[in-house]
């Protein structure tokens, strides 16, 4: 397990909205460019686990907990700790016996994908994912047209190395109209990834 | 999501734990028993990573953030979280494309494993995996004779219906000899339980 700390400057922006919904998720208050993609995530997980069509789960967000008090007849509190940074994607599962993992970020950028929505360890999971057989992908948001795509990890994969080798640090809209599919949002379940899931891999 | 706060009582002992280790092993050091069962595994599982056998990491502690400050050219502090229930096991992965899920449990009782070691939350999860096919067990580590069991859940879920129907809150050492699989401590890897899968399971 790593525990460097996460690069303040790079990081606080996502930290800062991780822990604003950590705050607000309690009141039922979400931010106020609506419902998150996680939020819309969570609540498509919860709609394949209660109808037991897959059991897909969003990872804690991991944190290095450096000091807790333990008050008398009362849950332990964390006085301090400290945002990780994610060796793995966010999500995971089981389908039809099948391991799936997926990482989910979305974009204000109309035009393009930024890859920086990325970390080099959560890259190398993906390589490793596929090295086992796992069904990985990417959930992309882009919220100026509220259009989500799925794109398979080989793709991403292919797109990173782009830019390793010095190309474009973003994925083109067209590029992910190529090879990602469009998810239409929907009521119940709000983005219904297992359809495209079924279809790529010939589930169903 | 669920934000319940743990029952202080019943839960404190296991936060303290998690907490002295989170706080420990930047240090390196550990519980004064040697290395604990978390550790154990955390080996293993990178044993697994680095030889491309299979990718299985641990799940976050699952927190509850309640207040962040954001200093200037810092990372963010966490100054007031709450330790949450986990809503699934521990331990996933992939293996062969498959999908594992585990929970991992120790206990100092030498006659038997108190079932309070699991919650009703990761009972259903397990219910859950097992239903879409994937491939769930919970090590077992007896800390009186460093001796470690994996038993397939479908038995730990019989002995949890025993529970509930007003039976033993406890698999005796016998039953879980008997269901189980004894797991010979090594070096590396410490806890090789994947070839118990492989011949639970035909992989090889």
């Amino acid at each position: 397990m790593n525990f460097n700390y996460p690069n303040g400057k790079l990081y606080n922006p996502k930290y800062a909205e991780q822990a604003f919904k950590a705050k607000n998720e309690k009141n039922g208050s979400y931010s106020n460019r609506g419902m998150t993609l996680e939020e819309d995530l969570n609540e498509t997980n919860e709609y394949y686990r209660e109808r037991k069509i897959a059991v897909i789960h969003k990872k804690p967000t991991p944190v290095q907990i450096v000091q807790v008090d333990y008050p008398k007849r009362s849950a332990a509190v964390i006085k301090e700790a400290y945002f990780k940074q994610a060796s793995t994607t966010d999500y995971n599962g089981v389908y039809k016996g099948r391991y799936i993992d997926f990482e989910a970020k979305e974009t204000q950028n109309p035009t393009s994908f930024p890859l920086k929505n990325f970390h080099q360890h959560q890259i190398c999971h993906m390589e490793e994912v596929l090295r086992q057989g796992g069904l990985c992908f990417v959930i992309l948001r882009f919220t100026s047209y509220e259009q989500v795509y799925l794109m398979e990890a080989k793709h991403l994969l292919v797109f990173w190395e782009r830019m390793v080798k010095g190309g474009r640090k973003s994925i083109t809209k067209e590029e992910i109209e190529q090879k990602g599919h469009y998810i239409p949002l929907g009521f119940q379940p709000r983005i219904d990834y297992i359809r495209i899931i079924d279809t790529l891999f010939h589930f169903s």
